[in-house]
């Protein structure tokens, strides 16, 4: 099975981003992709650098523009697509939202990020409620796709709970990027952080993940931070976490690689994690923490 | 603060291997090392590639010889010490158990290994009853250690419940190898996957973690396999999962590196995973798998 990424560089223009998703999708399914994922939030620019009440315009419900856009290329490209939207569920109620959509334009389903960071330069907490789909792979006709956004990355929870429901694929949208203040060897060590960590997600459980991340440097509108260089690096690893295919730091790509989605069984039989997990020790995961 | 660890090359007769680690504990300390750790089952090959009942004649208490040695040299040279022994704990009743001795001579603790693997050449659910310490940590003059054994390490609930309980440092004594049999890509791959799934930990929890394992190739007594070859490649990375000093996979060596406790809480505030994990949603992490 051949799935591929769409790394882009956005610009301020939403039409235009969304036109190059759609160039990009067609391209990549002319290499014969099933399945193009999209970065986080590839409609517009990373607009969480900033606390303020006009972006809540950007946001449109789950059946929106960025659906019907995505849901024609899918439909004319025979494959399934994995985007990325603010939603707007009710007056008030905004979520960061995957929308799968399946090859026949359908909406396969969808998942609202869970886990939301909130720092200097990331004021996702303003923006979005956090998630209530709770991690639930969604089906489609190529399998059950665990879909996670970004900071859930961080969680090795998140991929084990999605592994649990029968997941068979893991894919994580991304929009991060380096402080252009930190020195160099501070951003090696995020960016090879932020790598390392999905990786073992594959490890840990056996499955390949797609990693989608913006690239470029997005100004900070309210001029108080020197910005985010988004760091690209979106990448493809298999079952054993080897990456298969890699985007740089920089430039817009999309990229594509086979997978085996039967590696999975094999790797699992060959270490049998999932035969030995201490399901009778580990309540104390559902604890914020343990004080005595 | 130093902390070093002890990858041996070990040999049939156990007092040799004993002498050995007590050697290397001397020199590390020398170095100025605060905390060594040896690798799992350090006293003896590993017996549990074949099933053999005469192995259970080198099951100790948990105060019996290797304790006493430990002792010793942890008392001698002021270090705190975490070694491993194949506990009988009574009769009939036999665990593979990590000892802390702390830098006075005395028992800080012990970890039963939760996590007990059985697969060819590796058969100890034939030798250990899995562990009923849960995942504490050890409290010692240094801090808390987090210590897990070997397989523990594929586990990332493993890591996150010993974090959650307060742990300052991870600890992995291990004995892993690659099967003779199989090809160089397939050796690296594995080899790879467990250093990322360690060093995971680190990032995922913002702990400095010590992972120790064995090196050399030791026969398969029972002449059905090729025997193990085990990997060496211990290492030490700090709370950013970047690694700070690591052995070569077929040599004997002991090496240290000063590593910063407080890089941990410099780290949490930076990316502050604790304050956002969605422990609403993780109860199915106490489930076998997810049926519905």
């Amino acid at each position: 099975m051949n799935v591929g990424f769409v790394q882009q560089v956005n610009q301020r223009e939403q039409a235009i981003n969304l036109a190059d998703s759609i160039r990009q999708i067609g391209q990549l399914a002319n290499q014969g992709a099933a399945l193009v994922v999209l970065q986080e939030l590839h409609t517009s620019h990373y607009f969480c650098q900033t606390q303020n009440s006009a972006n809540f315009k950007i946001a449109e419900p789950l059946v929106g523009p960025t659906f019907r856009a995505l849901s024609a290329a899918a439909k004319q490209h025979k494959l399934v697509v994995v985007g990325s939207i603010f939603e707007q569920r009710h007056a008030g109620v905004y979520h960061n939202t995957a929308i799968v959509i399946d090859s026949d334009g359908s909406l396969a389903g969808f998942y609202r990020k869970m886990h939301i960071p909130d720092d200097p330069g990331y004021y996702e907490k303003y923006y979005f409620i956090p998630g209530d789909t709770g991690f639930k792979p969604i089906t489609t006709s190529l399998g059950k796709l665990g879909v996670c956004i970004c900071w859930d990355q961080w969680f090795p929870e998140s991929a084990r709970l999605m592994a649990l429901a029968g997941a068979e694929l893991l894919v994580f949208p991304s929009a991060i990027g380096w402080d252009c203040n930190d020195c160099d060897a501070e951003k090696q060590r995020q960016l090879d952080a932020w790598i390392t960590i999905q990786r073992s997600h594959a490890i840990a459980n056996h499955l390949p993940v797609i990693a989608v991340n913006r690239a470029g440097y997005e100004a900070d509108p309210s001029g108080h931070t020197a910005g985010i260089d988004f760091w690209g690096s979106s990448f493809i690893c298999d079952a054993m976490g080897t990456i298969r295919v890699q985007a740089d730091s920089r430039q817009a790509s999309a990229l594509l690689t086979s997978i085996d989605l039967q590696a999975t069984q094999q790797q699992r039989n060959t270490w049998p994690f999932f035969r030995d997990r201490r399901i009778d020790a580990y309540q104390d995961l559902c604890k914020r923490w343990r004080d005595d």
